[in-house]
């Protein structure tokens, strides 16, 4: 006995209560990715010596999927687990020296007209790019800005609206209030909660399939698209070099040594401005994003304040090959580096993003100097 | 295509071969739980100054089940793996620097009328709190006493038989011989084996649907219903505070200085009495527990006896609320402060405990002086 | 609403595309075993004292499987997933301190004729033994030679083809560029890929079921069959003491101390030769193994240069037990040890490979003097 489902990306089962009191689809998702690099040399010359190559193959993401309802479609529930060394993460003592496996667990309930709570964790509405699944990527990864700035995933509540002003001029705003620490913390979710507001504009209506939180235009929007978001994080009192992600910030005392497992805090702020725009093939993306923070000195791992830029742009021909272009750059004012990174792409979408071949190829300039050459190839299937 | 279930928490599917040798259900559950805490401070007060507030928000559980027959309906298997980082607990050199993912694990195979014997990973049959699922509980989480005495789980063989005397009075026996260990332990098995015996008498019969070991009068029993159990755990030459369970007990050698990984071991004993009474949405589940060793001082981390008591007692509205008292303590014999701990619970079960949203506060002092307070909020969902 | 399946081994479900753009079967397997082993005394005797057994009980290997095809028939792919302490192995930096959760994630594209790609993580063509699944074993586990030569899983390439000359003589040919570092390995892909080209001879065709990668002759194969198979692996710059496996070597700087994660490396080559007899119900599997290093004396754990030998002989009963017998060396050339093992054990195939019962008792000797008795009994299930 077979159970169908309809194609690619739809669920490899979709499981009813009899009272109609739940539903489960079950999904699954893997990406392979083979990569090859290049390091500039001390003149910041490439020596393309095949010695010199550092080649890299993996399972990138392989991902469980369950979601549905619970009592009613208007109680949803997300969970995604992962399972390769890349999704679970660096395992640490705030983790309980256990493996991250859980990336969303949330339950979404819509309780009144377009109003949503959700409790539990997933992503912050933060960088487009960041809340993009990994799956519907235009290119083989996203940005060194969202590497940077990312919000990621937290655990707490948010509470979600949208209203249409006129005809189609959609708006949504999100309001966000979590741990502050990234996800799959059991113990040192020290200093305050951080609080994430973002508010996105619409003047063109909605985009075809969610296409405003998807790479490409794959659905060649007869007319013109544009989503534009603003997004504004505050976390009280932070210990993590990156707001809620990165490295702990333990305090230095009095002889300069750093005390082991004792934090020290600062508020850290994370603002972005971001777009889509998609036409009849044509996409385009941009972010900007900025990070200040209280006190840029205190610790051993100090918060790293500065900007980023990305803009991305593609088109999907009509034999869904796609060509993609991405410019991307991290500002850390002084205290780091410039980075700036040049992208171009080439992805085959055989069922959308559910199925797809993407190809692409990277040079990264730090402080306006060649600094690396990347080639990535990478499989995508979505059952 | 759909596959139906009746309603929550009797699986997503069931399959069964079609010569009928095997059967396999395959279900899931989560648990969601937001705890704000509050320490006292030097002089036992409790300052309320929302910076003082420790907040946590986590996905406490989440597990795969899969059960089911092979061969013949009389060989039934249980599996239970664990997703969360509280599941998976703290991976360590004894478990292979991986993470605990496996709960149970076992296999039970009723060869001849009413025994059965079990091998494989699962439960002991210790104190009654911790035999009752976590999915099954009265109040957000298990008692002190469980946390300090429980047996938890281990690997190994049980033998388990009942037989009714008179009209109704069931009696259980149980007797098993596992490692001594705990859990998922690949090396470090140090020391002899664990015997466990336990014997229960049900004289009034037993109660609706395995009601003895599930929080709650949530089927009303009409008439009164009791359970008594008594423990008897003997530990050899065991290397661990708490027996199976806790942390290593190494040994310390002349100068003072403890081995690495070079176990000290000692005889444990650990009993417990404990009991549950239901009649018509009243319940009432009382423990006792008691360790000792025949060396309490030997190594790094001696073992900890003393004795522990816990009273639970509930009533469920018809309308299905759940107000629950418990009262617990743990007495370390003037090796470790005495902790007591006083919980009041209000649950509403709105699909028994398949789907539940449960509450509860405590306060706890430490040798009669204020010591803690915590709110706890958890959200339960079974499939 | 129940899902069939015909018996053991066949999955749990089967899940087809109503467009028949893709296929998942889901199964699910589990091991548990339980030893009990003696080492000699200093003197080389065997002291039976119950204090100097060492007990050991565990779920030996328990695996999520998924498997079917995308697109086409001719594109397949396999997942395998380890759930047990010892399936994850032991993470560590390499693994992003991460599980080794997955096992198998590999696409097999048969693009032309009998020429088939295959990408992703997967078994190299080493020794036979290696390649035959855990699940089909003739003994309750693999032998010594198998511990210390295996090329195991990697990450990368390969390339299939098979021929048939004149009526049934089966010529197989697989060459592999893989990432040379073992599986699941995120960083520390450190020198050159490995190279492994495999020839196998099966001058009286195929097995039955593919029975030259089974255990035993549970087909009782009416005539003779024979599979010899021939292994060559270059792996370029390896940096660990097995090649691909075991520790990590390291750099030793002038002072004689090692250099923390500077990697030492050399070229290791390591040879097959191995064969597969059945008929009628008698088997018998010999497998040679060399390896070989450019310098056997560099960094802090030396590359492990040396032979192996291994043969095994079974008969299976009418009655579906098997007696089976192996005899294993482990020649290291005075680098370390000679280790030699005899091995008896007892197979009662219930449901063929798919639920059985094996026990075996093995006695290992040291440069020709008694070491160690070991005693296990194993219970496998596959759903």
């Amino acid at each position: 006995q077979k159970i169908g489902k309809d194609t690619f990306g739809k669920g490899i089962f979709n499981s009813v209560a009899k009272d109609s009191t739940w539903s489960m689809k079950f999904g699954l998702r893997m990406q392979y990715l083979t990569s090859v690099g290049l390091d500039a040399d001390a003149n910041n010359n490439f020596d393309f010596d095949p010695k010199n190559l550092q080649t890299d193959t993996k399972v990138r993401r392989y991902r469980l999927k369950f979601d549905g309802f619970v009592l009613s479609p208007k109680v949803k529930y997300k969970i995604e687990l992962g399972m390769s060394n890349n999704d679970t993460g660096s395992s640490n003592e705030y983790t309980k020296l256990g493996p991250k496996l859980i990336l969303d667990a949330v339950l979404k309930w819509n309780f009144y007209k377009n109003l949503e709570i959700w409790a539990g964790q997933t992503k912050l509405p933060g960088n487009r790019e960041r809340v993009i699944s990994s799956a519907n990527m235009q290119l083989v990864d996203r940005s060194i800005l969202n590497r940077e700035f990312t919000l990621d995933r937290d655990m707490g509540f948010q509470l979600r609206n949208h209203h249409t002003i006129g005809k189609q001029f959609l708006i949504r705003e999100v309001f966000a209030i979590t741990q502050g620490e990234g996800r799959n913390i059991t113990t040192g979710n020290v200093g305050g909660q951080q609080y994430t507001s973002r508010i996105e504009f619409l003047p063109y209506g909605t985009f075809t399939s969610k296409g405003d939180y998807k790479g490409g235009d794959l659905k060649r929007e007869p007319k013109p698209k544009l989503s534009v978001g603003l997004t504004y994080n505050h976390n009280d009192r932070a210990s993590r070099q990156r707001g809620s992600q990165g490295s702990i910030i333990e305090l230095i005392d009095d002889s300069g040594s750093p005390e082991d497992h004792v934090f020290a805090t600062t508020d850290v702020n994370t603002s972005f401005v971001d777009f889509m725009y998609k036409h009849n093939g044509y996409s385009m993306m941009g972010e900007f994003a900025y990070r200040n923070a209280d006190d840029t000195t205190i610790g051993t791992n100090p918060v790293k304040v500065g900007k980023g830029y990305n803009l991305t742009a593609g088109y999907l021909f009509h034999n869904n090959y796609e060509i993609t272009t991405r410019y991307s750059q991290v500002d850390y004012k002084g205290i780091a580096n410039t980075k700036e990174q040049y992208t171009v792409g080439v992805s085959k979408y055989i069922v959308g993003h559910a199925l797809k071949i993407q190809t692409d190829l990277s040079y990264t300039t730090v402080d306006g100097a060649s600094d690396g050459l990347q080639y990535r190839l990478q499989f995508e299937v979505h059952f």
